[in-house]
Formats: C-alpha cells, structure tokens, sequence
C-alpha cells in the first residue's frame, strides 16, 4: 500500500503546493512549515493551563502547529487562551483544537461556536469526523469560514482496531471535495488522492521514536514510516515529547529534525523517480 | 426491515427485561420508565445555564431521562451541576451527557474525568462513537464503572448521508457484547439483536411529530415509527419540545403521551403475534 501511495503521489515540495490552496490557514501553514523548517505538530496532552503554556514556550520555536485538547483543562479560561495566542505569534505556530466533532451540524455549530470554550474565536484549526454525514461539515463551515477557521476531517485513526475502512476513507474525501475552500486536509495514516484533484494536507498522529503503544490501543510508528513511505506532510507527536522523565526542548528538536530530514528524504525519493 | 426487525424482536415489557441489566443505572433508568409511564428523554440543546434548568424544571415530571450538551453552555459551573441534580432528584429523572465522544482510551479518560466540565462526576450516562476501537470503550470504562456511570454506543444516527453502514452496526454491537458491564445500549433508529445474547436499551434521536428536518440534515420521525415498527426503547425530542412558539410543558406532555401509547400499542402488537 505504501509503496503504491508513493508511486501515485511522489512528493511535492510544500513551496510548490502552497498555490494550490484557497484557504488562508492551509498557506500560513505551509509558510510556517517552510520558514520554521518544521512539520512537527506537538499534541498538549495536558490538564493544566500552566502545562500547556509551558509546554507551548518549550517546543514553541520547533514547531508549526501545537494540538489542544481544551476540553482536558481543569482551568481553562480567557487568560489561558490569550497566553496561548500570545505565545503562537511569538513562536509562530498555529493552533489547532482537537475536538473530533462528531454530532449533527445544528449541535456542532453550537459546540464549535459557544460554550465555556468557543472554540471558534481562537483555534485556526479544528477536526471532525464525517460519520453524521455532510452537515458536521456544513454546519462547522458556516461558523469557522467567516473567522478564517480551518477544518481536517478524520479519514483514519492510529488507534487498534478502529471500524474506519477502506470505503469510509474514500467517502471522505469525496465529502472534502464538496468544501475545499474550508477543508484543508485529513487526519490519516498516508498520502490521499482527491477525485477532483484537490490538494490535501495530512497530519499523522501516532507518530514515535521509542514507544510502540500505550495499553489504550494507542499504536506509533516513526517520521519515516508516515513521511517518506506514506506519504504524510505533518507528523503529530505527543507523549514522545513530554512524558515524564523526557526533556520536552531537546525531543522537540529531535523530533522536528527527524521530521524534516524524512521530508527530505521523500523528496530525494520523488527526484530520484523522475 | 422494520417489519424483520418487529418479527425477530417482539416487544418484551420493560418489567420484564429489567432483571436482564447488571448496570445499576439501567436498572434505574428502568424503574423510572415505569413509575412514571414515561420512555421521554428531553434534548436541551441550550446555551443558558438558566434556560437548561428552567426547561429541565418544566419537563422533568413527564421525561425519564434529560439529555445535555455541557459543552454548549456559556455559564457552565459547579453551580448549573448542582442544580441539575438536584432537579434530577426532585423529579426524578437521569442525566446524559451527549458527549459523543470520538477519540482513542486516552484521550477520552481525560475528556470524561476532567477539564471544566468533569463529566463522570455529574452525568449518569454518556455516550461514545466506536469507530476509534474498543480503546474507547476501555477508557471510558476505567472511568466510568467505578462511578457507577454507565455508557451507550452510537451504532447508527439520524442525520441524512450519514456513513453509518449494516457491518459498522453490527461490530459496534460486538463491541458492546464485551463489555455489556458498562455498555447499557445504543443510539440507534432500531433494536439491534446482540449476538452474545445480552439485552441493550435503545435510545432514537430524531423524533418528532411536527417537523420533517432542519436544513442541516437532520431528519425526523414519529413516536410510533421508532417504538413500533423498530422496537426502540426511549425517544429522544429537542426542538419538538421548546423550539420558539411552543409550550415545553404542553409538548413534554404530548410527546410522553406519545411515546407511552407507542410503547403500549407495541406490547398489544407483540401479544397479538403469540
């Protein structure tokens, strides 16, 4: 499958992709990715507020993207968010809030927009899973597309066991396709081909250098495995960064190197295919 | 398939099943049923503490279960919690928390135990997608069953296009038959047979009897069709109770009454086929 997937979609530079996209998040994104030389995304698995905005100062500068769960944090409020901003502008990285909506478009409107956490008004980026049809995706467009926002659609999971097959993966992207203009890209295991020949980003979570699982179903593999076989553009990394007894700023660099030399090893792979 | 499903599932009275549950709260949940003739579960998809309680105060005699969207409520606090429970108490009724949760073990013990909301604490029952695997379940379980909390599964949804496929409901039913300690049923739009034998209460969104959508997918149907030709358990009604221009009290009413001639007319069909 990998090799296929290579063959199919030799790697093309993030400069050369940043055209491609309509939405505002998807080319700071890339420009971030290509000026940082980062496609590390650290997920904040934390339920501190001074945890995360620790963490965030920490690995800030080795990153593009820092991945939230605001829903774990016992004293999130508007200070927390207002550090959080500052500290994205001040390392230059983008946030994105990992909710995996999964209702109907009337309730997710409500979940994205509103509530204690009103998701809307500070993470460029959220994800959701296409399961309740297109209205998840109508319904988070309407709020996100006028604050700028960004959608990633879950097309596969790193997780053991999970009921995504090969069909729902397929269906997804076709629902992707329906809104480009909000939909920047997929959370997936590998490189995805759009029947309407739209560019996608594809963030890879379950991404680790030492750690082959958690004993939840969590599975890992390294930056190689999803960059240069699968595909992949950015590699999300969470407690392979600060688990406890690691040193957040030194694997934040370890990772980020490893993710851009793998990057730059599926380009030589693409050159040499030429 | 309504007719099959009727067939192979005759309506067996909720007496009758109460002795087949160990979860102490399906048991619960069963004893309300029938002390208050009501299978009713009120949707408050509000963005008000206040207007979450008025309307839990106003429906809270006629409905056997009140489901909530914590995560849509500006003022949300330990204050709302109390409240609510305290109203669950004086009519009483159960709390679910319609979290949908969606992401793998670890991540969920964290959105189910922690953060603002502080979900296990508070909510009777909650529910999850199966589609990241049985580490979901597992997760929330570790959580859960020491609270005496209680977990449905969302094995089919009432929104247009949804991805929902026969194989996906069937394994997300297999899912439940490992854990069927915790798992004390699904959402879903009919009974589902459990190959391990095991009896689940099933919940059906999408219920009323005025509207046919909301222009973003979502769809509705009668009492009657859910409880009689599908042999479901507790219907679920949002905007049918207290959309702009309608009585909660009057429609709560009406919608119990609905619902318990349904559940009766389904006992006499069921009787009639002996």
């Amino acid at each position: 499958m990998s090799t296929a997937a290579a063959a199919v979609y030799p790697r093309v530079s993030y400069e050369a992709r940043r055209p491609r996209f309509t939405n505002a998040v998807a080319t700071q994104l890339l420009d971030l990715i290509i000026a940082k030389q980062s496609n590390l995304c650290v997920s904040a698995d934390l339920t501190k507020a001074a945890d995360v905005l620790q963490l965030a100062d920490q690995v800030g500068p080795y990153i593009c993207m820092l991945k939230t769960h605001a829903d774990i944090i016992e004293d999130f409020d508007a200070k927390f968010v207002e550090a959080l901003q500052k500290l994205a502008e001040k390392h230059r990285f983008m946030i994105f809030e990992d909710r995996k909506f999964a209702d109907i478009g009337n309730t997710v409107q409500h979940q994205y927009a509103h509530g204690v956490h009103k998701i809307a008004d500070w993470s460029h980026i959220v994800n959701a899973h296409t399961l309740p049809g297109e209205g998840i995706i109508s319904g988070l467009k309407a709020v996100g597309l006028p604050k700028q926002r960004a959608l990633l659609l879950l097309a596969q999971m790193s997780s053991a066991g999970t009921l995504f097959t090969e069909a729902y993966t397929q269906q997804t992207v076709v629902l992707a396709d329906k809104h480009p203009d909000f939909v920047i890209g997929f959370i997936a295991q590998r490189a995805l081909p759009s029947p309407a020949g739209n560019d996608y980003l594809v963030l890879t979570p379950g991404v680790g250098l030492d750690d082959k699982g958690d004993g939840l179903g969590q599975q890992y593999r390294t930056p190689h495995d999803v960059l240069v076989k699968d595909g992949c553009d950015v590699i999300i990394v969470g407690r392979g960064i600060y688990k406890p007894g690691r040193d957040p700023v030194a694997e934040a660099k370890r990772y980020q190197k490893a993710g851009w030399d793998a990057y730059l090893a599926s380009l030589a792979a693409a050159a040499g295919r030429k």
